[in-house]
């Protein structure tokens, strides 16, 4: 693959190997977690890669550092450009202030003003639009084509697939130090980047691992899209508390990978996302943001045979305000 | 140093090598937690040992493990009585679980219901006390005498300390690792025990770095206890939010360790404290409860000049009630 900016082709183990040298030093090299409350309650011996303790409290870090970083130094002085109100904002802004490029993010107007503040506070220029009768994806495409500034996708991009497979690299190296071999791994999907990402380089080491794709109930068009071999659309845009996981539907590049190294999925209640949540605060000590704990609360919940099982999940993001938070913990 | 179970000799570096042993694939080895949004904050390198992570959510379980696994085959089946209504408590429920032996833990009949199941989930029967007429330390000796139980002390005791010394041997491993030095530690001080274990090991490697205690104000015994040269008391026994940190007066033991190897320590207010559960959760992404947080709010209250070193921390438990978390994470 090309570090082109714009390439489609489908990104291999070696550039993960190529965005685990990018990253080194620079991202945090997360724990792989291992709680024997869980392990117990599971009967299985389940480890957890702790990406809420990575840079901006996110996974999204990964992948925007592997893309910023690669942009040719004659266009760095133009900066990038990125529509999100959430963890990819922030995970973008943060990457193109260590690469002392400037950042534009595409915002709603109608989000909340922590958001903002947190993505403002991390260098990004915010650029807002209205949600109802605007595009944003048409206003950054604009903002990249007349300052010249390259366009950060959220996940359907080899680089930013690539940065996310560094995850699973160190998942396996953590494994193979203790001497184990992954037997299920089970990963939120939303455009299906981080599970791309870390399906590629988890099956390069270990091809029987199987992988499993976990959405929110009503959101689930990448396993419907595992049905039908074809790229299914949500029909609602809101109406979930995980808020990180509400694309509408698979990348082209991210389901191509996708159905050829996972093909299976669950779909897990908001009920089961607020129960892990809670689970994560009373028995883990760790803040977990509901779309960050999905895999976790598809484990809890019993939606995958587990028993006796090395079973790997990510605990993707804890960026969740403190009035959810206490909503959720409250239940338990 | 002997293994008899109530010796008060001074344990050594040696003592904390056993235990590593004992607890070698049974203790969580917990990371250590490097933040690059810390380290900006405070222009050092700073590594928090996160046990919260541990069995139990806090460190007390490393000590009590270490002493109850020590007992001789003979006294096992009559088992060990402690008194507390927190963290050892949970420790050492846990700890006579896993070795299969009956464990008594003496609580206060007004101790809170969630604190009592917990203890009881883990195994062990609870005896209650009335706080205001009957004395807990005799109510857990008699019950030791008329069943030839081990009393298992919540810090002033040998194998407790070389348990909690378990920590500092691993962060100098994991320091090794990374090919850094540490220059000061900062540790919550109640009866002693943590930082003393801490201390020996750390010292036995590094003979350079600084110690601190950290304390709550008002319950600021043990820096008294340094100032005077002997073991001060605390004029109250309640009114801190950290309710793990508040022991009477330093153990015998450990004040003896912790006036050569620390001598210096600094006290903390509430209102710190409460900002640094905060800040945990909102930027670190961790549930820390208040007395767990204290070496966190010292360094972001600015009590210790760090800028330009590298820095141990210590996030010495995690088990706080969702009401009082949400309280904490709300002023942030």
């Amino acid at each position: 693959m090309a570090a082109a900016s714009d390439s489609t082709e489908l990104p291999i183990a070696a550039d993960i190997d190529a965005a685990a040298k990018r990253l080194a030093g620079v991202a945090v090299r997360t724990p792989l977690l291992n709680f024997p409350v869980l392990d117990a309650r599971l009967g299985a011996r389940v480890f957890l890669k702790a990406e809420t303790l990575q840079r901006t409290g996110s996974f999204k870090f990964r992948g925007a550092y592997n893309k910023i970083s690669s942009i040719p130094t004659d266009r760095k002085a133009a900066g990038v450009v990125a529509y999100s109100s959430g963890n990819h904002a922030q995970g973008v802004a943060h990457a193109a202030q260590l690469c002392d490029m400037p950042a534009v993010i595409v915002m709603p107007s109608d989000a909340p003003a922590a958001k903002r503040e947190r993505t403002a506070a991390l260098g990004a220029e915010i650029v807002l639009y209205n949600r109802d009768t605007e595009d944003r994806a048409a206003i950054a495409q604009d903002i990249a084509q007349k300052r010249g500034a390259v366009l950060v996708p959220p996940f359907d991009d080899p680089l930013v697939i690539a940065g996310q497979g560094t995850i699973g690299r160190e998942i396996c190296e953590d494994l193979t130090a203790l001497g184990l071999i992954p037997d299920i791994a089970v990963v939120g999907a939303s455009g299906g980047g981080l599970i791309a990402g870390i399906a590629l380089a988890m099956k390069a080491r270990v091809p029987s691992v199987a992988f499993y794709s976990a959405e929110p109930e009503g959101f689930d068009d990448t396993l419907r899209s595992f049905a039908s071999g074809r790229r299914e659309r949500n029909s609602r845009m809101s109406g979930t508390i995980c808020d990180a996981l509400m694309t509408n539907t698979p990348g082209v590049i991210t389901f191509e990978i996708n159905r050829r190294l996972v093909g299976a999925g669950v779909a897990v209640s908001d009920a089961e996302v607020g129960f892990a949540v809670g689970y994560a605060f009373r028995e883990l000590k760790l803040v977990v943001e509901p779309g960050g704990a999905i895999g976790l609360a598809a484990l809890l919940a019993g939606k995958l045979e587990v028993h006796g099982l090395i079973v790997i999940g990510v605990l993707s993001g804890g960026n969740v305000d403190a009035g959810m938070f206490d909503r959720l913990i409250a239940g338990g």
